[in-house]
């Protein structure tokens, strides 16, 4: 075998969060990366700083959370809207709403506000725990893609440090582009960029520590006076940033490059907060950049060569999606890779990278338009604030949005289209088992959160975290009234089991040398079981209840027993949060990322194993099912 | 100035749970501290590893429980029962409960499971943050504690590296002993132990990582059957702690030398588990000692040379406490010492440490009785178990028992008899206004938790979290409703600023020079102001609604406006847990380490600050109060 060493499996260009995310999450599953920056060191001063509360269920399921939660960031809640006082004389605040109103239900509803650089260095480290470094300050010069020269290591990539003091050229199998906005790789690839909304911008944002009387200095807030707008977010260590429109293309005399000075911007800042006062203690950063509304036509060619973050899509700093798209966007794309490099799924998988993170790029700026218009028309009225808060559904237009709003900013409102993944009627899994009446998980939308209770051990989790972001499919078995299914449970064990049900089809090679104490993947490397049972904890006995496969997972054995406020009166909260039956339950599969990929009725026989081999059949290698003649 | 470099604070021996909980405390609030343990590094293995719900509070009042929680601990929710089956053929769970049942409302309702060595760790590198650190391995060989000599600094310490190649002799305001259950100090100062149980008691323990199909094999188990008793301690990694009595003093032939081997303790263990089985893939620890119930005689002669911890009490390891009180009793001392150092209490309030800890721990050895009586008699029937969880108070003797142990293992049970601290109706303090029928708050006892939101962010939180372990009283002004409490806030507020008021009377030197963004010692280090009104956070403007000196603690302005499963149809849930008016509100005075010490009535007048100069009169240093006809 000839020399390895300048082979890898990926090459990442860029250290912000979309290269830094797709890193981590390809080191911890074993993959040998190549990833360079061409700064010398991390983000120092700021960028990009919220993390809404998806993202926050990403970062805790991979268990970075408490190194995030370590640098005590800010938690807005609240937004406040400031308008001209009715008396002429200053500011008044005209409303306050929810950031992540209830009716979303979302575990963590806030935003988290901390500085780039510490969010990147929580990755960073998490990288170099599994073995792969950014190798800095280099750049990428050159690349080709060549699948007939080299069909393992079809990529070609011509790397050089910064000074020019140094080359490496190496093969991969990926490359991989998160550069920003003016990624080098997208230029190369000639893949055009498109303006949705045609008036540009520029911004000033200043990062300071400040005094001020301002009563919502510690909130987000959008204010409105007579001498302009700006708008604050509070930060860490009593910081906070203000963002200023300098210009924008609809101006007369408008220069993409306009300017301003700190103190101009300053001055400015105490004009408009008015009469409260503002003086600064520290400024930290403070930049004047133009900003466009931009989206790529392609995010791969090849499915070799991908770009994603920045490099993809850009537009306002408003609604603090930039960087949490960017994570979602290499989530997207890391299990994909996973599961076709390790042969689960065929190559075509890849594509639904670029017509899934697309799409949702496309809601985004549309969003980004609709956003900042819902607040230029009126404030809302205290009773729609209300309404927009509550789960009930009788709402008028300007609720409405404002609820899509909010679903889209906490990132609760990606929802991905049909596709093999993500059922619909369209889709050639065409059992009647699928998508059971009164369901209310969609196909495409992260699962819904719900507590229970663990059998092993009486704790009280979380089940949408309880499976870590492994790279394998989520199985999710509501198993209703145990009274009621064993005969569909017993069914279920017998269906995994046959060589050729999904399941069994990509068993562990290693299987016999597997540790008892192997948690998540015992039996496979795509799959994770969890059993949930709508009984006490206490009425549940695994060694009596639970038949293998799902027994061996021991640890993923729950009883739904656990109260939930959104359903006050339930008995077994999460089967109802899902719309699953409490007495004949149903399997959800949910995808390595956290959304669902389709739901299943739970019946004796060997229907629904059926069901869930159409499913798997759709996208992965192997000839799996056809099964049901042979039960 | 003669040479200071020898001079120190105080001295503390032993780097267990009791002497780094006082040295991290101390070296916080910027104390110079010789630290001394004879062991080359923190404990390796073994030892305590039980922290109890209301030591949870404590360590993240000082931030360091996310540190603890790194190291991925268990948790224990639930105690299970085991004793032979009634078929005589195996063994059969009698019950569960909970560990910390819900009517105790504990914000952190089980036990952490985690080896010492990383406790002690976490102290470790908190102290060093702070300046102090451990000498290793160093040992006491005298000391003499003598004021007429040296009164600021009457202790005169000698030290000894452990090998004998170094010596030193250092001078001290204190002298700390928590060297354990052999101390060198304690037995300097001839102080004597009596033991309460007069039976002794072999105890082996093992730590190690097992396969088992023994189902409850992560929870606290208590299995008896015809081959013997054990304890079963689920742990971190994988690894289960079984405890097995091998002999006890009323034993024929009883040798307080009894041992056994490890495989012997193996064998026994698999003997008493069967049917199940149980295989040893690794011990971390094994270990055979005796222990006997003990209890010190005194814990200092003189306030100058102190002892805590194991070298004050000894008892059986099952019920968890030894670690828990050794860090509460450190945490006594810590702040009863800073308040005397720094000028603002009498000297004599550490007579109290004593007093209020010895107290205790004869309360932990006669319940460490209690506790193995109560589940030798008979295992608690289902009803039982239920109504011990509930808070319905029509309970049987056994309930009755079995609360009080839970209120104890949880930490919950500490209750200080009445003293200057503590108030009750013999303390000087005689005001009317003091401890309004109704207050569900008990002197001596911890303040209830719960939930309010913070008005500048809108962040909900832990009301009994908000003011961390900073060495001063907290004072939590419930002020009920603003419209009817605007004359009351306005009088307190004059009260407060008078000069010969408690709070201005200990105002700081430098406090022209404190920091804008100083949030909770803007004024003074003895006291830290929250206050809290029965509102909607929407509702508070703390410009228009709250007065000086508690609007400058912005950040510690508080909407009691969450719900709360123990008050559910409240609109005041944290008055309301308080017994106090959510109308017209109250006062209530926290002790620095969290407990109750007075509650007053807030009215119009001068009549609230004054019983509040009253309280504080009987033990700090200046002449407060007699201020009723200066208002």
């Amino acid at each position: 075998m000839a020399d390895q060493s300048n082979y890898y499996d990926i090459v990442v260009v860029g250290a912000g969060p979309v290269g830094l995310m797709l890193s981590t999450c390809l080191a911890r599953w074993g993959y040998k990366i190549k990833h360079i920056d061409n700064r010398s060191e991390p983000t120092e001063k700021g960028r990009a700083d919220g993390i809404q509360p998806r993202s926050m269920d990403l970062l805790r399921n991979m268990g970075l959370k408490p190194a995030i939660m370590a640098n005590k960031p800010c938690r807005v809640y609240e937004v406040a809207f400031w308008d001209p006082s009715k008396d002429g004389k200053g500011l008044e605040r005209t409303g306050t709403w929810a950031s992540c109103p209830r009716f979303i239900d979302a575990r963590y509803p806030y935003t988290t506000l901390l500085h780039q650089g510490y969010i990147e260095r929580v990755f960073i480290e998490d990288m170099n725990k599994h073995g792969a470094h950014v190798q800095r300050p280099w750049t990428i010069t050159g690349f080709e893609s060549d699948e007939s020269s080299n069909p393992e290591y079809p990529v070609t990539v011509n790397l050089e440090h910064i000074d020019g003091s140094a080359k490496e050229t190496v093969r991969a199998k990926y490359l991989f582009g998160g550069e920003g906005a003016r990624s080098f790789i997208r230029n190369q690839l000639k893949i055009s960029v498109r303006h949705k909304d045609p008036i540009a911008y520029v911004w000033g944002v200043m990062d300071g520590v400040v005094r001020t009387d301002f009563p919502d200095i510690k909130m987000k807030c959008t204010i409105h006076s007579e001498h302009g707008s700006i708008m604050v977010i509070p930060r860490e260590n009593d910081m906070v940033r203000l963002y200023i429109q300098i210009a924008s293309s609809t101006d007369k005399n408008f220069n993409p490059r306009a300017t301003a000075s700190e103190s101009e911007v300053q001055a400015a800042a105490k004009k408009i907060l008015a009469p409260y006062f503002i003086e600064w203690e520290a400024v930290d950063w403070f930049s004047v950049y133009p900003i466009g509304q931009g989206i790529a036509d392609r995010y791969t060619l090849d499915e070799r060569v991908f770009i994603g973050g920045d490099a993809c899509h850009t537009h306002s700093p408003k609604a603090g999606q930039g960087m949490n798209t960017a994570f979602l966007d290499a989530h997207n794309l890391a299990w994909k890779i996973h599961a076709v490099e390790k042969g689960f799924a065929r190559r075509d998988l890849l594509k639904t990278y670029e017509s899934e993170r697309r799409h949702v790029a496309e809601n985004l700026l549309d969003f980004d338009n609709r956003y900042a218009k819902l607040f230029s028309q009126r404030p809302p009225a205290a009773g729609e604030v209300r309404a927009a808060s509550s789960s009930d559904s009788s709402d008028n237009e300007f609720i409405k949005t404002f609820k899509a709003s909010c679903e889209f900013t906490s990132g609760y409102g990606v929802a991905y289209t049909p596709n093999a993944l993500n059922w619909s009627s369209e889709h050639p899994a065409r059992s009647l088992l699928i998508h059971p009446a009164g369901t209310k998980l969609r196909t495409g939308r992260i699962m819904i959160n719900a507590n229970v209770t663990r059998i092993t051990d009486s704790n009280p989790v979380h089940l949408e975290q309880e499976i870590p972001l492994n790279g394998s499919f989520r199985i999710f078995i509501f198993a209703g009234n145990l009274e009621k299914t064993r005969d569909a449970l017993r069914d279920l064990s017998k269906g995994l089991s046959h060589k050729k049900s999904f399941y069994t089809a990509y068993k562990r090679s290693d299987i016999d040398s597997v540790s008892w104490f192997e948690r998540h993947n015992p039996h496979s490397h795509f799959f994770t079981l969890a059993t949930i049972f709508a009984s006490l904890r206490r009425d549940v006995e695994i060694a009596r209840d639970v038949p293998e496969p799902m027994s061996r997972y021991r640890d993923s054995i729950y009883a739904d027993d656990q109260s939930d406020d959104m359903v006050p009166n339930s008995r077994a909260s999460a089967h109802e949060k899902m719309g699953l039956c409490p007495e004949n339950g149903g399997v959800v599969v949910v995808r390595p990322d956290g959304y669902v990929g389709i739901v299943v009725k739970l019946e004796p026989g060997p229907e629904t194993v059926s069901a869930l081999n159409q499913y798997f059949a759709s996208f992965c290698t192997k000839d799996v099912g056809g099964l049901a003649s042979q039960l």
